[in-house]
C-alpha cells in the first residue's frame, strides 16, 4: 500500500484500507523465495507492524498463509486468486491454444502480455522445453521500455499516455545495450509503429533476443502483445524477422478475433 | 466468505472481515467467464451488497478490478497475487524445469499439485501442445477422490485426516465409472499406498486417463503429487504403467530433493 493510497483512504470513505493492506502484504512475498517476518513485511510495504500482524493472522485463518514460529509464507490457495482472473477473462481462457500452437510450430516460448501500471504483465505463456525459459510465469512483470512486448504496446499509446509513461518510468540500463534515452526510444517506437513489430536484442538480458507484435481488439485498439523469445546464440535477428514474425502476425490476427 | 468465517470474525478481534470479504469477492469471479454485477457477487458470496460495492470500489482504486456501467471484471493485476506465491515458493520455482522435462520426454502434459481444502490444487504444469490439455491452469482445482493426483495424496493421509476428508466431501459420480463408495475408495487408496501410484481411468471425464505418484519431502512426508494425463484412446493403462510410470517416479525423486 502506497502513501498515496493511505491518503486516498482518509478522504474516500468507501476505500477499505484493510483490504488494500492485506493485498499489499500478499504482494510483499513476490520474488522473496523464502518466508518473511512481520518486521520484514512491514519494512517492505510501509504498513505498521500491528496491521501486518492482523493481515497475516487473517490470511492464515483463511488458509492463504502459514507460519513457522515467526516466519510467514504464502500457501498455494493464493493461486486461486490469480485463477479467478484467468478463468473469468476471455483473453486468457481462449489464448492458450493459440500460444501452444505457436510455441510448438517454432519450438520457442511464446507469451501474451498487457500493459499494467506502465509495466509488461504476462497473462499467458506457452513454454518451449528449453531450460532457459523457466523464469517467467504468468503474473510476472518486466519493464516496458526494454522488452519487445513493452515496445509493441508503447508504440501504439496515444501521445498523452506515452508522455505520462516517460514522466513516470525510470529508464535504467539492464545491459550495455539497453537504450535509456527518451529521444532514442521515441524514434524506436516510431519504427515499431511503422514496421508492425518490435525486436529486442540483448537490451533486457545478455544472450536474450525477442520479437513481438501488437494484438488489436475488434475496435482496432492495441490491447495486448504477443512475443517469442530465444537465445541470441541460436536465433539471429534476420531469422526472427523471416521465420518467427509471420507466425506471430498470424497468431495476433487469430487472437484479435477473440477480443472486444 | 463463509458463515463460519463471519462468526470467527465476531469472536476474534484480530480477524479482518473486510480483507476476508475482499478476497471472497475476487474469488467470486472464478470460472464466470464474464463480468459480474454487485447483485450477482452478493448472491454468490453471501456478502451484503453494500459491502460488495465497497470491496469492488477498493479493488478498482487499486487497479485489481474494472467496471463498465454496472458490470465488474477483474484486471490482469490480480495475477500478481498468485505470482507472489509462485515466486516465493521453492517448490513451484524449482519444479518447472522438471515438469518441462517430463512433458517433453513423454509428449504429454504433466502437473504438480497439493491438497488444499480437501481438493487438488494445481501448483505447476507443463502442457504438451495437444488441444485437449488446455482447460487446467495453475490455480485450478479438482476433487481429490476421482483424480489420480488426489488419490496419490489421499493414500498417504493419516487416518484422522482421511476420516475428516470423507466426513466433509460429497462423493459425486462425474462419469459412469466414478467410484463414489467410501468403502471402495478406501480399498483403492490402500492399493495406491501399496503400489506407489494411482491410475484414474475415465472417472473424472470420459476419454481421460491419468497416472500419478506421490512426491515426498526430505522428512518422508507426502507433500505433493505429480501426474501425467492422456487421452484414453491414445494411451492404454498398461502403457501408462510401463512407459509413463518410470519417468514419473524418477521425476518425483528428483523433486523431493528440493522439498523440506
Amino acid at each position: 500500500m502506497t502513501i498515496a493510497q493511505e491518503i486516498d483512504a482518509l478522504t474516500d470513505p468507501s476505500f477499505m484500507t484493510s483490504l488494500a493492506r492485506g493485498l499489499a502484504v500478499i504482494r510483499a512475498f513476490s520474488d522473496s523465495r523464502r518466508s518473511l517476518t512481520i518486521a520484514q513485511i512491514s519494512q517492505k510495504t510501509g504498513i505498521p507492524r500491528a496491521a501486518v500482524r492482523r493481515c497475516l493472522h487473517t490470511l492464515k485463518q483463511l488458509g492463504y498463509a502459514d507460519s513457522d514460529v515467526n516466519n510467514f509464507s504464502l500457501r498455494p490457495k493464493i493461486l486461486t486468486l490469480g485463477y479467478s482472473y484467468l478463468s473469468s477473462t476471455p483473453l486468457t481462457v481462449s489464448a492458450q491454444p493459440y500460444l501452444n500452437n505457436i510455441s510448438r510450430t517454432l519450438g520457442e516460448s511464446c507469451s501474451l502480455a498487457v500493459l499494467d501500471d506502465h509495466e509488461v504483465l504476462y497473462v499467458a505463456r506457452s513454454a518451449a522445453s528449453r531450460v532457459m525459459s523457466v523464469a517467467l510465469n504468468t503474473g510476472s512483470r518486466l519493464p516496458a521500455y526494454c522488452t519487445s512486448l513493452g515496445r509493441a504496446m508503447l508504440a501504439h499509446l496515444p501521445e498523452d499516455q506515452l508522455k505520462a509513461y516517460f514522466d513516470k518510468v525510470k529508464l535504467r540500463a539492464l545491459t550495455e545495450k539497453t537504450v535509456v534515452s527518451q529521444k532514442r526510444l521515441r524514434d524506436i517506437l516510431a519504427g515499431v509503429r511503422a514496421n508492425g513489430y518490435a525486436v529486442i536484442d540483448e537490451e533486457l538480458e545478455v544472450g536474450l533476443r525477442s520479437i513481438a507484435v501488437p494484438v488489436r481488439g475488434a475496435s482496432g485498439n492495441v490491447l495486448a502483445a504477443l512475443n517469442v523469445g530465444a537465445q541470441a546464440a541460436r536465433v539471429s535477428v534476420a531469422q526472427m524477422e523471416e521465420e518467427i514474425l509471420p507466425v506471430l502476425l498470424r497468431g495476433a490476427q487469430e487472437l484479435s478475433v477473440l477480443l472486444p
